[in-house]
């Protein structure tokens, strides 16, 4: 079974595929790239696209790092190991067009010891305004990689991500969810370490193809200032659940992790306008009548 | 003494003598009101002053709530009672010209019961580019109205605002501190309750008197369009204290709070460039080195 030095070599390749794909896919801009150590061992190459002809700031991480683990973390995850390893890719785009879909995925490994350790992440979608026949295309799109592994994936993962992507004080989601997972083992997924790993490299790939699709039919749709006005009101719902509740922000707040890499994630223009209602019958009030948990995507 | 009902009447009042004064201060825009009501008790008074003058956005709100202490609050407290009450005034402005600092004020009384209660609030003021003769103009209102108190509290509350207002991750201040105090009782203060109750109505008087003349120094100062991205970025900075580390907005998000009362302390908008840096002795790079702790805005 492969040691911790080739996952992170793996990811690290998707790392460059997804970043040339999302170049080509772009056509305009390229990644600057900044190579950063850690104090405490290892380090990364974060990525950033910025003012492209579709992504208006994109952020493409990876990183292997290693070390003491902290007092905090350690009594979070109830273990007595020093040393962890930690490996992943994390990626969130924020397009100029609002007909265009924010999205975010994360793959990611954690190793205390031989019998600590797991696999993290996962896709999901944030759509300024939901389209359904995209929504089901997304979901279906992650269940055929899910289900090369096991049919209990997606169902499983989709439902984590639900909860997961919930703004808990406005009740509603941040999007329209993906799949989601944590900790996965062979316990828990009922398949070998070997079928995670693949899984997540799946996941990695399927990336650009998926999101070059969803680009692809939305990219060239006109749009008014009022809608460009809604995606920046969408955007702030983004700052509150990624500076509220997301757990690896959080996680990289609290570890003093490299600050710009953790805060990419949050886009570049963001708007609060004060109790907001939209229009009866509007786009924008479909979009939040769909913003909930328990939406069957696959069969809309 | 006072009791409860006296000092949520003398706070509302507080609150449209601020109201009032920032209309005069905008002469544009007015407040608009919405009253609510709290399920389990009680209820308030949101008014926001949009797209004025001088005033982008701004909220006062008054609320006396009282009801079933949730029972996260009382673990946190360390406490047994059932029922609370608390009563306040909050204030957040966002102006439209950076020259323009935002201010905040708070000032709340929460009881439990004879035993049990407490006064808590504070001013402090987020200047988008520190002017040391402005800061220095601002803790010294606020000390001459904490030395008519006691000489003890503004050092005490200055030290604790500068603890209070710190973004941890990105290592500064939210802005220039000002005063803070918690929990505050005749015990800690070496006062009596009433004085306690008449300096926090103190700080509320002297909130229109210290904005205005802050206002009044810099509302019609020109800037550029670089000026208004840097204080974009610098709201972006005051989003992040306020979701991450803000106890009023954790305990408001906890405990179902009226949501748009509570995050009305968001700006419009705000921006975040991937790792900014400011050139080298420009204004933007003075403001940034003196957001930190432990200045002596007195004597700048």
């Amino acid at each position: 079974m492969m040691d911790k030095q080739q996952i992170a070599e793996r990811y690290r390749a998707i790392q460059d595929v997804i970043c040339s794909g999302l170049e080509a896919l772009d056509g305009g801009a390229t990644f600057a790239e900044e190579l950063w150590q850690r104090d405490g061992g290892g380090g990364g190459r974060t990525r950033i696209i910025q003012q492209g002809n579709v992504i208006e700031r994109g952020g493409v991480n990876f990183s292997a790092v290693h070390g003491v683990l902290p007092a905090a973390v350690k009594q979070a995850f109830k273990v007595d190991d020093e040393q962890f390893f930690a490996t992943g890719v994390s990626i969130v785009i924020h397009p100029y067009n609002p007909f265009v879909p924010i999205i975010h995925m994360n793959i990611r490994y954690f190793e205390l010891n031989d019998n600590v350790r797991w696999f993290g992440g996962g896709i999901d979608l944030t759509p300024h305004y939901i389209q359904p026949e995209d929504a089901s295309y997304f979901h279906r799109s992650l269940k055929s990689v899910c289900d090369a592994y096991s049919p209990a994936f997606y169902p499983a993962f989709k439902a984590h991500a639900d909860r997961y992507f919930y703004i808990k004080h406005r009740q509603e989601t941040r999007g329209i969810g993906g799949v989601f997972y944590d900790r996965l083992t062979p316990e828990k997924a009922a398949v070998p370490w070997s079928d995670i790993f693949e899984f997540s490299c799946g996941l990695g790939n399927a990336f650009v193809p998926i999101y070059s699709e969803l680009v692809g039919r939305n990219r060239h749709k006109t749009f008014t200032e009022q809608q460009k006005q809604w995606q920046y009101l969408r955007r702030g719902r983004y700052v509150e659940f990624n500076l509220v509740y997301d757990a690896g922000t959080k996680f990289g707040l609290e570890t003093n992790g490299r600050i710009e890499s953790i805060l990419m994630s949050l886009p570049p223009q963001a708007q609060w306008v004060y109790d907001f209602k939209a229009a009866p019958g509007s786009a924008e009030a479909f979009t939040l009548s769909m913003l909930r948990q328990g939406v069957d995507w696959l069969e809309q």
